[in-house]
């Protein structure tokens, strides 16, 4: 944890944002697998360890602005706890780290709630992303799952405060960034051509957890980078394939890490897989370039899409005026990712709060393909925390879908793609700053192009 | 997945044994770590996968047995779906493998449910885990969070069919006890003075991932070995500790391995380590010794019971007649664990189910402390898979508790317990199978005895 002072000012940030009423906060519970008792590593939600610190199941608590009381609902250890799960501090003694000095048994929330529902008061709650803590809202406040109704003043007052990272937080990032960065170096060292795609990840998470970590996100670590999010492990690593791993670290005060490669199987990377790696690289490189406060994202990730499109044109898959074809939207058609999102106790940081809040400021989201996966769009500030994360895929499904119909057939040259729809993908992603006049990379520096990967190799 | 003959075997055999109504069954989904889509790596539903296959989220299904329709509920991949996720074959393709012929939109399960309900006809549910699938019965059939009420009938016939194993069964389980085994053995091979516990863990697990299996439940890795569940791993290995380790390995069929060890830090254990950890080695070979059908695990948890109680009073610190020890429950204040537990799809086979229905057959369990936490105690049957893990622990807080009025002082020679305070634990751990006429170890035989552990260290 922090110092007591820093959760202490975080609430009183937060209660002078928000003004009036209780604010309410669902700590996360543990999670069974396939039996109550069976759990998964448990992890507190991101905004009560903000706000509170207590990585630990069985906790909410309370901000009541109005009567200037801070309260954490839970019951003390019983005997048979400590026996089974060892002896810990007091829940008072652990609130105490936080600066808050009421705890209640967790009985006493409804009470407490209904008291302040009776007296005309509001409850301001955050959207919730687990079943749990939907039940919960039902049995405290009577909301009927899938009838939440979150409030936009928490929810915007949590962002703002969450979004620009202190310097002890860019710390823990960066602790987190450099175990990231071993995990992908591990990765390059290791591969060979013949092994699972599942002994790769294995390795790579490894690293984080022997650092003490755990990981930020599920594991990618696939000779299918084409396809965005694949969590299947169990393909063979063939000669001539290229294996894109994404994957990152958490630190135990709960920031993220979250870095990409994509690595030859062989000693070197094919003529091919170069000339297309590093249209990916001269896009990173451009976007990573324009990173400074005030520069809209949006405007970031149509100067990557744009060196992508004049990349894919010169290598004759594409064609015509690059603005125009990043307008129409042409280049998702093999870049149909965001550039990168916020990154800090979530990977995806703040996502259960909603994207358009965290990354458009509240003003809404393009509908195009593509377009609409950017989950960061707003002017860039100092102290927020994003990943660049460029992409060139060959999506077969994608190009079977819109070649049926030739669609955007100014931009995309159908005769010259069937070449190339074995291809599969390439990303690399690395994570900085926004600083007062530009960006830092945080962490570690894993190799970049083609030539610093093979050096691993 | 096993044959199509096995999963409609499975169903036909249910159906027989239920008799009536309609068999709902409802699939896990995906869950959230700390927002929506950051997901722990998916498990489907045990008592899911038994009869149907499928490791997919988004599915539930029903058994409709009055008018013998069979059904899996779920939506076909948009195109969307695919570019993120791969193409894959569509709901009922995969269906087909599990010998069901109609799926129907997600949509339709309520409607379809609503008609039975109306008709008078009983929807027969089983307990339920996960907070999202309390919701779904609440939507589904009006169920409120917390008022379930699971069929006994469903349950009992779940519990028969999955307590007994069958033989492609029990070559999976084998599978995962063999990869389990050589999770132990690596950390036997590895554990050095000054390492973190969580380097050990890191290392155990990567055995299971690198052969393609995930973890059967959360690692043990602790110089504590006293806090029975104890999932921290900060601590350093120091010159005289043992590391406890409890893990075990869950193949891609679900099914699960389960050993635990006792390693020293250093090359060989101390005089009173091996003086107590040769108790735990006598209790557990009695009760192997002891396994064979028709025996009530119940006897040889109290033979186990009474052999611990005897090294125990030979080592001078319980005193008394062994049986009448036992018969107290003096011998929990060391041993305040069951003996074991059915292993299978779950590596707690069924607990959700009950275990008053997997272990005892519907009879009740007792309520006496160490006793209570006996998972198992119904005579034993052929094709039953379950673990044999006595074990041996000082736990300081249970020392004090008990000890400050004397509790069972007959049994306890409180005087002479407190040199052993701070000795910490010893479990061994090994998975078996009832057979006609006795019980066969699964998988790969791991180190037992200190001499055997030593010989890798």
């Amino acid at each position: 944890m922090f110092s007591t002072d820093t959760y202490r000012q975080r609430r009183a940030a937060l209660r002078k944002a928000v003004g009036s009423g209780v604010l309410l906060f669902l700590g996360n519970d543990e999670l069974g697998m396939n039996y109550e008792d069976n759990t998964y590593d448990y992890r507190q939600d991101s905004s009560f360890l903000y706000f509170f610190g207590q990585p630990y199941a069985g906790l909410n608590a309370i901000i009541d602005i109005d009567n200037d009381r801070e309260i954490i609902f839970g019951d003390e250890l019983s005997i048979d706890h400590i026996v089974w799960m060892g002896n810990q501090p007091t829940l008072h003694e652990k609130a105490a780290l936080a600066g808050i000095t009421e705890t209640l048994p967790a009985a006493d929330l409804k009470p407490y709630l209904d008291k302040v529902v009776a007296g005309g008061r509001k409850v301001h709650y955050l959207p919730t992303y687990r079943g749990d803590n939907k039940i919960k809202l039902f049995n405290l406040l009577g909301v009927k799952p899938g009838t939440e109704q979150p409030s936009e003043e928490f929810i915007r007052a949590v962002i703002n405060l969450r979004n620009h990272k202190t310097d002890e937080e860019i710390a823990e990032i960066e602790k987190a960034c450099d175990v990231t960065a071993d995990m992908h170096i591990t990765a390059m060292k290791m591969l060979r051509e013949g092994m699972r795609e599942y002994e790769i990840a294995a390795a790579v998470e490894a690293v984080a957890r022997s650092r003490g970590c755990r990981l930020s996100f599920p594991t990618i670590a696939t000779v299918n980078g084409q396809t965005l999010h694949n969590h299947a492990y169990h393909n063979i690593v063939k000669p001539g394939d290229m294996l894109l791993l994404d994957a990152g670290a958490e630190t135990p005060e709960g920031y993220a890490g979250d870095m990409s490669s994509t690595i030859c199987a062989g000693k070197k990377y094919t003529r091919h897989q170069k000339d297309v790696y590093d249209i990916q690289v001269a896009a990173h490189r451009a976007a990573v370039a324009a990173l400074r406060p005030g520069v809209p994202f949006v405007d970031v990730y149509e100067l990557a899409a744009r060196t992508i499109v004049e990349g894919l044109t010169d290598l004759g898959v594409m064609r015509g005026n690059p603005y125009d074809a990043v307008a129409a939207g042409a280049h998702a058609m093999f870049f149909p990712t965001g550039l990168g999102h916020m990154m800090g106790m979530d990977v995806h940081d703040m996502e259960s709060l909603g994207e358009v809040f965290v990354g458009y400021d509240g003003k809404p989201k393009s509908t195009q393909f593509g377009r609409k996966s950017l989950r960061l769009a707003r002017p860039l500030e100092p102290g927020f925390v994003l990943t660049i994360e460029p992409g060139v895929y060959f999506i077969p499904e994608l190009i079977d879908y819109w070649g049926a119909n030739r669609h955007l057939g100014d931009f995309i040259n159908y005769d010259r793609l069937d070449a190339w729809r074995d291809f599969s993908g390439v990303r690399n992603e690395e994570d900085y700053l926004i600083t007062a006049d530009g960006a830092r990379r945080l962490g570690k520096k894993i190799p970049l192009t083609t030539e610093e990967v093979e050096a691993l190799r």
